[in-house]
């Protein structure tokens, strides 16, 4: 049981940027920052642009800054959002399930439960809870825009 | 975000035995009736009993059972112990992490609460609360040893 790739990195490009604040960073940077491809990383950002959690501008002097409020942007929504499969066993998808005691047994109710009090706690937390604190960002980048 | 196939089998097959009673099944009728690979199956069957939670017979008559009563198996532990991989993200596996930003970050903590939380959800459940009722039981398999 793992989150996406997509969630993971859409995750720490929120706080990252959250981090950053106004000045905001680019792709580079960040990729350069968390050792992760930057092909991919665009992507999860273009992503998180269409979604309305990022702007963008482009040219020199452009790159990449939330679009609103860390405390605004709510872990779990972005969760929901970003994760392709949110169907934890074949029967919580009813067009696909082939499963024929769908119904009768009660795996699908507590698995069903049990992903609900999943995402209660990340419902409870949005960016601004996980940003970093001005020290521990200075410290750990002190070369970043 | 998706459970392996192997604790899904794992599941429906220990929630199947523990409708089945005394009487066990093989998996060849487990494998028929979810319409899952046999073979996969097996797998999962050698799994459980390694576990202890399956005892199986061999030859003419020969079967699968469950090992133990069915109020003694907890789904959370079952599904702790036929996940592979429990790290939701690569910052849970600190073998393998390369991000720089663990320990001022704070999504592992609020990830590994939200994880915490559909664990607990599951730890509260055993296999004998997510058995099929009789009625539903003969409704669907009228022919199942």
């Amino acid at each position: 049981m793992r989150l996406t790739l997509q969630t993971d990195y859409a995750l720490r490009s929120l706080v990252f940027l959250a981090t950053a604040g106004e000045a905001g960073s680019t792709a580079q940077v960040i990729s350069d920052r968390f050792r992760i491809s930057k092909s991919h990383l665009v992507k999860v950002l273009q992503r998180l642009r269409a979604l309305g959690y990022l702007e963008t501008t482009r040219g020199r002097g452009g790159g990449v800054k939330l679009a609103c409020a860390p405390e605004t942007i709510v872990i779990g929504a972005v969760v929901r959002q970003t994760e392709d499969d949110l169907a934890l066993v074949e029967c919580f998808n009813k067009q696909d399930n082939s499963c024929p005691i769908i119904g009768v047994c009660g795996l699908e109710r507590k698995l069903g439960e049990a992903f609900a009090a999943f995402l209660a706690v990340l419902d409870g937390c949005t960016v601004a809870d996980l940003a970093l604190t001005p020290g521990a960002w200075a410290r750990l980048f002190p070369e970043t825009r």
